[in-house]
């Protein structure tokens, strides 16, 4: 059956490829992508196949019930695309100004709507019942999994895959890793309100722009010297902005940052230490500096026997360019909570193109071919869990 | 002839308050005051009075000379206003949006007019000659007097004398200082060329805000432990943009700054260290710094004997408000290149209103009764100097 | 066989009480350890067993030959003392002023003393040949384990184990970790020479200890921004001496420290970029700095295959108190040169006693029961590897 | 009457040189100036002069008389040496091991013994009372000043006039300044208590290390950013010791250091800014940060009209090698307390010899024809103060 279902893939590429292409052509971003639902729930209604719509939001979930019982089995792909205005020369660039799939979603949505075809036309010989998540709003905190999972996504389910296609990873190798593969994402932005004054008068002012390069050096220590260093952390400030003439004192300075992380309390720590240095600090110049820090996804921590399996899994198919074990990417995605409530792994599928550019980048693109190694192996993972 | 003159003054007062609030109403920012200066040079023509126009630009110098000859005086006033917005209720606020006469440059005027007229009324019995020097463009660098001093109006002064109405001392005072008054007013702008990147991966990049807040601290240092503690030296960066997403590493932070100094010693210093010191830091980074360092205008250095005059003439006068020494400020005048050029001094009359704000300030106002000491002042520094 | 090696394991702990208790009240340190190390031959020379001493200095190494040829197991354990105080109040406290065993050698050596005495009984039933490598100076660089491979201690060696008690992990808990599991440990001195002077005049010098503080401080960023989140480093400044009266300013500042990692890729990284760091700061200052930097003990990577085996064959042994992985440690260990040159590994066999004490403590002290679960883990893959 | 004193001083300049060489060969550290002290007074019971010994510790004073009664003007110089040890080569080098007039006392007290002797054979010429104040422990606070004062020195003192020689100045110059021409000098010592432990785990430190060098950063601000820029501060951290093994993290740093000020506001500004700037760097890192802050001599302040005597008194004594005004030194000196209780000034003569070294080194000397100007000066101010 197996063996069936890789050569029904298989037929299928051109079918992944116009789809793919279709949606590259026509992203939406996070939390608006009402056409992208509409056109996936249009597919599942021509296959004939249950589906629900509004899940969550955008969501859309199809089932797919094999004929003999079994466990539940959920995949999940993304479909939102970036507010990134795509440089591309292809015929397939992007046909909304500003919008882009910069992260290869397409390529999720058309890998897994032409598996979930494939095995509806198989569902005779299938044991066990099949979950297709397609999941809104990836990119953007606070995700769309949260609330799919709230209206029911993973009801009777026993298990979830999913993967991502990775344009800096060689095309159609399985990447796995056991425990943590993607770090928690949190925001920060600090304000730091001075006194401002003129340039020539330092002294009757709270020079800003001072008090946030010291709080910048500052946080350094936060990395270097209060995280274990057997943990990973990364904490970045991305933006510092105290935009004046040249001659004046800054009263403001307005600081956003990233912060990432694998574990709890690593998280906690990265937390309560950038507060207390910036409370630090503003006592060290009789000043207010105020922290905001925003949760965003949680570290997503594979189970590990499920991740075994899939390892062993891929292993199986024959003709993948290789199955390898993976360093944890700093980079966040909300299947975390998919991980929180049910047991599963998720994984890498290398995508990598001729002209490779990293995800979020203007010229982001994927080799397509990937798509059928993503295929294959959800799919064996999630045939094969009935036994 | 000196009580003459003084009463003159006074009784001028209604008319200076006039010519005050019109040019107040009808702001022009630097290098492009030509209605100003064609209000001033209609104002000589209608006495009378030789008067050149386009001197150096907008410049208008008249020249009034006594029955008597004698020794050249120039005396000064500047007439630009700023690019700020007037905030103030008064009926005579600016009439021109986003231009403001926030620095009483109106008020010289208004000063320096009454009295050429009053003198020149009083030719008969003066001894030498009196240049009006009406000088554009105080504001901006590089400022309207090279360009009027090049354009002869300095040819024959023996001695110059100008005054600065300032709110925030207190009114109808005299305010010298023999040596620096105003400090030299340099601009910088630094430019960090680091590497981007994603905020979770610092080691892919050269993070430019954490280059740009060392440099920040650092520069501190020159102030702390380069310049001798005996003078005075300001180093203010205004100015640090690096605006980005919060989970970017940011590729370039731009700085800009002023430098404030009262000898060249110290201002060649301060230049040669905040570049040495923009290439250490660009070496521990390995990263680029650009460092453009704009000279302003030299500090205000007033000639001692002129500055003693001054005092004794001013403490001759009766029923000014006082006669004191004041500290150098920090601030620029481009007054700095006439000293340069001719013996003279260059004095501040307070004309503190009942609601103070700094110069500058959207809501910046004078005393205006401040003009006739002023006005005295000048006089009394103008025809005594024959003696 | 191994069940009647294990037994003899079990009748010998009040030997090995003895011996581990004798070596603790007669501590040498690193290099001076004449007295351990004939010690140790005169234990192998009573039981009839071929020993080598003055291996690479004050090593010693004894062979067992089984009766069927096989493979060769070396097992090791180092014998050194610390320059510390004991202040332990047990009646074993060490009686040699200011050395002390505080970090388990003592307990290392009388392991494998009866280990091999148990060994040495039942070479007539054993396969293969093991070689029991006492080895002198592991807490001193450059080590004794350089010197001990140089002067053949590997001979022909296909495999080799070794464990280090641990006061801090529980008791009787064998702890493995595949690949790195100990760090590289470096060491460095920086001399900033600036130019002092008297401390009210600091424009006149360079100021050593601003130098200094702005290199410690721009040090933190190689950890938080140049060394990939995912790897491991530590950067810890230990020392930092400019000893000067309070109103000079210091000419001199010299600081002191530690690098620890567990790739080459990010030691060399490390080495490099504190270079730099340093160079940058020197020409920020105008001065001299001076790195030096001291490779210590690499890395202890241990081989996969080995320790999978390792951990196997631990969990296969009744009434251990569990079978963990771990962590990698900070620590360094030249077990690392072992195993570069041969496969192997080196596991961790917990030891916390009542009162816990971490290593290099003066109250430092292990559970000696410990030393059981140690012998029958070196034991059990000592005579296994043969199958 | 003056040309006669001129004449006198001028004849015992040899043994100006005599006295003031036995005193270079004999010095005394301050507080231990016995045999200085028993020296002095021998001097003056041999010329019959009243001298009282004792004031306020070793402190010594003598009084003379004139015929005729008039004001009483003091005159002051100091005599303890420094705990440094002579370099020179001279014949006259410090006999006493690490003991040495590295200060020029020797040469102030010569001066004023002969200056005393010569006024004492002319007192029925004189008008009004001479008081010679020879000062013990000018070197180490509290200084002999205070309590001589307490001793009553100053009693019925209508004016003090003091000098010191310098040996980097022009020999034979007199420099003057009046209002501020020496620092208040302030010491301060921090003591940073983190929390010690392992190289490796700085996560379970609070790095002691780390945190100095923070506070000296962030001290840098204080006088950058803090003072106005017209005023002169002076903040150097001259040590900064946490002597520790290379692999250790630091539990302690100890800093020491000097704030030299010219005015109260700037002084009490500085120590409240180093306190805050210790508590916020504390609150930071979450240590313990200890700050003592010990207030030195108070600056010396010249009384204007008392300094703008004396600069004409000098401009009138013929032979001098010029009067010039002086920059304000950051030394300290506890003259300041006799210009707090009387009206005086303090001044400058120029002593520098042919190789020059400044004062406190080891190799020090003054040119001693210097020691006639200064007679010479004192002189001339104390009697014709008497007009």
């Amino acid at each position: 059956m197996r063996e069936q279902l890789f050569q029904k893939l298989e037929q299928s590429y051109d079918d992944m490829v116009e789809i793919r292409r279709y949606l590259h052509m026509n992203p939406e971003v996070s939390f608006k992508e009402t056409k992208t639902a509409a056109y996936i729930a249009d597919f599942y209604k021509q296959l004939g196949v249950e589906v629900r719509t509004g899940v969550g939001g955008n969501g859309v979930v199809a089932r797919v019930k094999g004929a003999k019982p079994g466990k539940t089995v959920a995949l999940r792909a993304d479909f939102d695309a970036l507010p990134i205005q795509d440089q591309k020369d292809t015929p397939y660039a992007s046909t909304v100004p500003g919008v882009m799939h910069a992260c290869g979603h397409d390529g999720h949505t058309a890998t897994l709507l032409q598996l979930a075809k494939a095995m509806n036309e198989m569902r005779e010989d299938l044991t066990g019942e099949y979950v297709f998540i397609h999941q809104h709003a990836e990119e953007l905190a606070p995700g769309g999994a949260i609330a799919m999972i709230e209206d029911g996504c993973l009801e009777g389910v026993d298990v979830i895959f999913g993967t991502h296609l990775w344009s800096l990873f060689d095309s159609g190798v399985i990447y796995y890793a056991p425990g943590p593969i993607m770090a928690a994402a949190d925001r920060f932005n600090i304000t730091i309100q001075g006194a401002g004054g003129h340039g020539a008068s330092p002294h009757q002012t709270k020079d800003a722009i001072v008090i946030g390069s010291q709080l910048v050096m500052n946080l350094q220590q936060v990395v270097s010297r209060r995280v274990d260093p057997i943990e990973s952390a990364v904490l970045s400030v991305g933006s510092f902005v105290a935009e004046n003439a040249f001659n004046v004192i800054a009263d403001q300075a307005v600081l956003e940052g990233t912060v990432r992380t694998f574990t709890n309390d690593v998280r906690n720590l990265m937390e309560q230490e950038i507060k207390r240095v910036a409370e630090g600090t503003a006592l060290t110049h009789d000043c207010q500096i105020t922290v905001n820090y925003y949760r965003g996804y949680p570290a997503v921590i594979n189970h590990e026997k499920e991740t075994n399996y899939l390892k062993t899994i891929a292993e199986s198919i024959p003709n993948l360019q290789g199955v390898e074990e993976m360093q944890p990417q700093m980079g966040g995605e909300d299947f975390a909570y998919y991980l929180e409530k049910v047991p599963g792994t998720f994984f890498f599928t290398g995508a990598k193109p001729t002209d490779a550019y990293p995800h979020h980048h203007p010229r982001f693109d994927i080799d397509e071919k990937a798509m059928i190694a993503a295929a294959k192996t959800l799919c064996a993972a999630a045939i094969e869990y009935q036994n």
